[in-house]
């Protein structure tokens, strides 16, 4: 992977069991902060069923179109795990015991005295040619294929595989962000809002209400690659919002 | 929108705040309950960016892939409030005031002795010939264009939005569920599993490994739209579960 200024990433959370509301994922959150973290900029994230044609689909949408793609789910012993299929479905390439893999596994069971049962060698398969990713919480690994990352979906083992991943990537210039609490509702402030946004055309500013029940407040945040449009930004906001104050006052 | 044996729905979370990490989106986990209450089957759920293209793009692709789509985020009154002119770009519509929204902002705003502003017309901006999604918490209405449901962001507001779309709705045949805890891990028990999914097509059967950062555990969900089918294949998963146990006491 050639490094990049900034590079673009999707994620793909992958079970039908987050699409009918019985799990909540924890995942995208969790990759959205440490990615952002990293300069890394993540585009989209969707969630999709254990559908075969869906995971591929999505696979090769999103690998074509992003520099890193990272998927978390299906990759466990059971007959549900059809991630790693999908996966060479989407490269075309064939699915087998990948030895290493086997070899940690066949390994682990050993010494615990557990069974390596025929479910537990689903584990080991893999798309040809994929490199592994460790898991040091309970073993079986995650794997890459080119650009796509294809990790659990638990979240303990999601975060310790995703930390393996991040030694591998391409960082990018991190984006720096200043957040400001307004008292002020979003009706008062859009209009000189907007016109600060216009005039500092190098950083990105968001509003974001929020309604306790009985009333709205709003957190302004500017972000942006370089500090210093940041800081010229932080400061037309500040003043902005200094103005604000001292009309109320009056 | 006609009625269907099983409704088939995607839904889209607006927000660079959603993808950047420092907002967890908290609308998709609630939609896909409530949808799987009402026998909707939820298929994709996507978390993109404030970028007109972007929102327009996955409108598109999505609202004629399923029967009904939702989205939330990006219909407040600031500058990076932008959602309802990316609809009207994916459906060719002009975007303006609406009369009876406009009408309801006024009211509430002179009601409560607050500023008509620019910025808060911004909330009464919608394509032409779309419906209000009304909005008990915060007035500001969302809309309805085709098969596309615009919500706010925030939760609480599109949690009361959401309620009210839901009496639109076709409601489809509700997926019923059992669940049975498994103390075994997912290796023992992942190939008598299979055969159990083999011999049981009507149904759905999940198997959902936990790990506490000592011990694994599994919780095994079968689904079906059919209640005899569900009770003969929760009979066979507990007889299965029942052999575990006489087998690990013996």
């Amino acid at each position: 992977m050639t490094a990049s200024p900034a590079p673009t990433a999707a994620m793909i959370a992958i079970g039908d069991e987050v699409l009918s509301g019985r799990t909540k994922d924890k995942n995208i959150g969790h990759l959205a902060e440490l990615f952002t973290l990293a300069g890394i900029d993540l585009k989209e994230a969707r969630i999709i069923g254990d559908e075969p044609t869906q995971i591929a689909d999505t696979v090769n949408t999103l690998r074509r179109a992003y520099d890193i793609v990272v998927t978390c789910g299906g990759i466990g012993p059971t007959h549900d795990d059809i991630t790693a299929d999908a996966i060479g479905a989407a490269f075309g390439l064939p699915v087998g015991e990948e030895p290493e893999a086997l070899r940690r596994l066949a390994a682990s069971y050993a010494e615990r005295g557990i069974e390596f049962t025929e479910a537990r060698r689903r584990m080991a398969r893999m798309p040809e040619g994929a490199t592994l990713i460790d898991n040091p919480v309970s073993v079986a690994p995650g794997f890459r294929v080119d650009n796509v990352f294809v990790l659990a979906g638990v979240p303990s083992i999601f975060q310790a595989m995703l930390d393996n991943v991040l030694k591998e990537l391409p960082t990018g210039v991190p984006i720096v962000s200043a957040a400001l609490d307004c008292r002020f509702p979003e009706g008062d402030i859009g209009g000189p809002l907007r016109e600060i946004q216009k005039s500092h055309p190098g950083t990105s500013i968001g509003s974001y209400p929020r309604f306790d029940g009985t009333r709205h407040s709003t957190e302004l945040v500017i972000r942006s690659r370089d500090a210093a449009a940041l800081e010229a930004a932080r400061q037309a906001v500040a003043a902005m919002l200094a103005d604000f104050e001292a009309k109320s006052a009056s």
